[in-house]
C-alpha cells in the first residue's frame, strides 16, 4: 500500500487490512478509533475493539514536523526506528516497554501495545502523584539496555552489527539542533517567555557556555557508547502505580549512555521547580519536591549499581575480555576502571541535562510542566531558575562529582527563591 | 568471476579480462607480474607492461591471516574498504594516496597506481635517509581526511552517511585485538625478546596501566570522530625525495583522530630508538634521531595548525553552525572550544602511541626497524626503551600537555641509556 495519512476513518479498514494486525482484535467486532497524538512527529490512534476483544495503538509517522507545519519536511524512516528499538529494548528489559505487533513498512505505520491504565508521566507528576516502583523499574531499563548494547556485552563486531542498524541521521539533526545549538542562538522557531528576554540574551551571550555546550554536543554527536532511546524525558515515560514503560523511541541510535541519563533527571528537576507555581503551599510543595530529588538521585544510584552488577556479573564484551584482568591484582584493575568508566557516563549526564533543561525554556518545545503554567509572571519563577541550574551544570560539571553535587545546585538555587514562592 | 586466489601465472589473463583494468595497459604488451606481498591478510603483485606501456599494483585480500596460516579466518570486505577509503582520501587530500583504477567486488581486487620510485619508509629510515618534505606532506594528508570527514566540516546528516560507509566490524576487531588487548596478556600468537621475559611479565600485572590502556581501548571503540586510516605507521607510508603516500588503508573507519597520529608517532619513535642497535656510532646516531624527533613533533604542529587553520577558514558542519559563535566574544570563545578540541585530540594521541608502542614490543607483529636487528641482545637495548616509553605515555597521559612533553620522556628516557648503546 503506498503511503499515505490515516485518519480516524481509515485507520480500521487499513488494520483489517493487515494478517499480523488484524489478529490483535480476534472476533471480528467493530474497531473504535480515536486519534490522541500531541506529539510534533506522527500521528497516533487507539484502536479498541467494540466487542472488548483487543485494544492497540496505531502510530503513523508523518513526513513533516508537524510543530511547524509543513516546513520542516523529515523523512518516515523513523518508524522503522522506533519498532527496531522497541524490539530491541524489549528484549534486554522485557515489560519496560509496549509490545509491537507489527510494523509497516511502506506505511511507516507500526502497530503497539496500548497502555490503557498508563498516565504519561509528567501529569501526575504536576498533581503531585508518586510512583513508589518508578526508580526500580526505569533504573533497570537503563542498566539493562544501555549495559547489553555497549562494548561491556557485545563483541566488537557484533556492537558495531546493531550500530550499524542505527545510524539514524535525520532524527539525530533534530537533536543536534534543538538541543545543542539552536536554543542558544538566534533561529526562527525558538520560543521563550517574554519575562525571559534578559536571562536568553545572557545565555546566548555566555562565551564559557557556550564552549561547554559546544564540548557536550561533540560527546553527543561521536562517543557511540550504546543503544540510546535517545528522548529519555518525562513525556516518554508511562506509569501507574504497579508499572512503567518506556514509549517513543525513534530518536534511538549509539550515543553516550549519560544523554538518556540527564535527559531523565533535567526533566525530574524541572518538574521539581514547576511546583514553585503548581503548588503554592510550602507545606504541600516541599515534600513532594524533595520526592522528585531523591527520585532522581535514585535514578543515578540505582543505575549505577545495577549497571556495574552487570559488568561483574555478565560481562561478555571485547571491552575487555576477561583474562585481561587475570593478574594478581586485577581484580582492583577491572573496579578501578569501572569507576572510572561510570565516572565518565556520570560527567556526561550533568553536561547533557544541563543543555537539556536550558533548552526547554528558550528553543522550539518547552514541556508541559511549564506551560501549564498559564501566568507568565508565576512561570518566569521556575524558569528563572532552571535557567540558572542549567547553566551551573554546564560550567561546573568538571567539579561535580556525585549526584548529591548535582542536586545539591538544585536545592542551593531552590533556596535562595523560597521568599518568592 | 567467483572469487579464488590469484597468483604470478594467473594475474594477467585476470587483467586483460577486465576493461577498467586493460585499459591501465594500452598496447596490449604481454605483462610482467611479480608477487611482492609483505603483508599478512593480501596478495599483492607488480603489474608491468613489457612494452612500457602502463604498470600498476594488483591487491587481493585473502580470505585468513596469512601470518597465522589458515587459523584466522578473515572477511573479505576489506578490499572494498580499502578501495573506498582510498578513494575518499584521494578526494580530500589530492595526491597522498595511490590512484584507484578499478576495484573487483567479487574478487576482492584493487588495481591501484604502481608507486615504483617509492620506498615504504620504515626501511630507508633505517638507513638514515631523511625526507624533507614527509612533515608537509603528511600534515597535509591528516590534516584535510580528518578535518573534512569530522562533524566540524560535515553536517551531521552527511557525516552519518559517510561513517554508515565505513562501518568496518571485523578489521576494527583485528586492532582491538591486537592493540589494545592480547599484547598485554596470555595470547598465542604473542611474540618477544625472550631477553624481555621479565619487562613483558611486569607490563601483564601492571595495574594502572592496564586501566590506562582500557580507557585508550574504549576511545578507540566509540569515538567516531573523523575517518581514520587506522594503521598508519611507517609501513603504510611511501616516499621518496620529493613525494609522500599513504597506502593500505583497509582498516579504515570513524574513530579517534588521536589514534593516526599516536601511530605515527610511536612509529617514528620507535625507529629514533633502534638506532641504538642499528647505528653505534653516537655522532651518526644523533643527529639522525634528533631528526626523527623533530618529525614527530612536526607532524602534530603542522597537523594541528593546518587542522585549526581548516576550521577556521571551511568550517561548515554542525559543530557548530557558524551563528553559535555570533556573539560579542564569540570568536574568542570559538578560539577556546577550538583549542579544547585539538587538546582532546592531543591527549588521545598520548594514550593510543604508548599502545602503539607497547603492542609493537609483546604482541602478534613487530616492525622491521627492530627485527632486522639480528642480535636479541642488541635489539634488547631499544625494545626496553620502547617499553619504559610506552609506559610512561600512558601513565602520565594526563600531565603531557604537549608534544615537547611527550618527546621529552624519550630524551629524558633515551639519555639514560647512552652509556649501554
Amino acid at each position: 500500500m503506498a503511503y499515505h495519512p490515516l485518519d480516524e476513518r481509515s485507520v480500521a479498514a487499513y488494520i483489517r487490512g493487515r494478517p499480523e494486525m488484524a489478529k490483535v482484535f480476534p472476533g471480528g467486532s467493530p474497531l473504535a478509533v480515536r486519534e490522541v497524538g500531541d506529539g510534533n512527529l506522527n500521528l497516533v490512534f487507539i484502536v479498541e475493539s467494540a466487542g472488548g476483544g483487543g485494544s492497540a495503538v496505531l502510530k503513523q509517522a508523518l513526513p513533516y514536523l508537524r510543530v511547524a507545519g509543513d516546513s520542516w519536511p523529515l523523512t518516515r524512516e523513523r518508524a522503522r526506528f522506533e519498532a527496531a528499538a522497541l524490539r530491541q529494548q524489549g528484549s534486554l528489559a522485557p515489560g519496560r516497554v509496549p509490545l509491537v505487533y507489527d510494523y509497516d513498512e511502506e506505511m511507516s505505520a507500526l502497530l503497539i501495545e496500548y497502555l490503557g491504565s498508563h498516565e504519561i508521566m509528567r501529569r501526575p507528576l504536576v498533581a503531585r502523584t508518586r510512583f513508589p516502583l518508578f526508580v526500580e523499574h526505569i533504573s533497570d531499563f537503563l542498566a539493562r539496555v544501555l549495559f547489553f548494547t555497549s562494548d561491556l556485552a557485545l563483541s566488537g563486531v557484533e556492537k558495531k552489527a546493531l550500530q550499524a542498524q542505527f545510524i539514524n541521521p535525520h532524527l539525530c539533526k533534530i537533536q543536534e539542533d534543538f538541543v545543542f545549538s539552536n536554543p542558544y542562538m538566534e533561529s526562527p522557531e525558538n520560543r521563550w517567555n517574554p519575562l525571559l528576554d534578559a536571562e536568553v540574551r545572557a545565555i546566548r551571550a555566555d562565551a564559557p557556555l557556550k564552549v561547554a555546550i559546544a564540548e557536550v554536543k561533540e560527546s553527543y554527536m561521536t562517543h557511540a557508547q550504546a543503544l540510546l532511546h535517545s528522548d529519555l524525558h518525562t513525556g516518554s515515560i508511562m506509569v501507574n502505580a504497579s508499572d512503567t514503560r518506556v514509549i517513543d523511541p525513534e530518536f534511538a541510535f549509539f550515543g553516550p549512555m549519560g544523554y538518556d541519563l540527564g535527559a531523565l533527571v533535567a526533566n525530574l528537576v524541572i518538574n521539581c521547580l514547576s511546583h514553585f507555581a503548581h503548588t503554592p503551599d510550602p507545606a504541600e510543595r516541599r515534600p513532594f519536591q524533595e520526592y522528585l530529588l531523591e527520585t532522581a538521585a535514585g535514578v543515578w544510584e540505582s543505575f549505577a549499581r545495577k549497571f556495574e552488577g552487570l559488568w561483574i556479573e555478565a560481562a561478555s564484551g571485547d571491552l575487555m575480555p576477561r583474562g585481561y584482568w587475570d593478574f594478581p591484582g586485577g581484580a582492583e584493575a577491572f573496579a578501578v576502571f569501572r569507576q572510572k568508566y561510570l565516572r565518565g557516563v556520570f560527567s556526561d549526564l550533568v553536561g547533557n541535562a544541563g543543555c537539556k533543561i536550558l533548552r526547554r525554556m528558550m528553543g522550539i518545545v518547552s514541556v508541559w510542566d511549564i506551560t501549564s503554567i498559564g501566568d507568565f509572571q508565576r512561570r518566569a519563577l521556575p524558569e528563572r531558575l532552571a535557567i540558572r541550574i542549567g547553566r551551573r551544570w554546564l560550567l561546573e560539571r568538571g567539579r561535580i562529582s556525585s549526584i548529591g553535587d548535582l542536586l545539591g545546585i538544585v536545592r542551593e538555587e531552590a533556596r535562595g527563591s523560597e521568599e518568592f514562592s
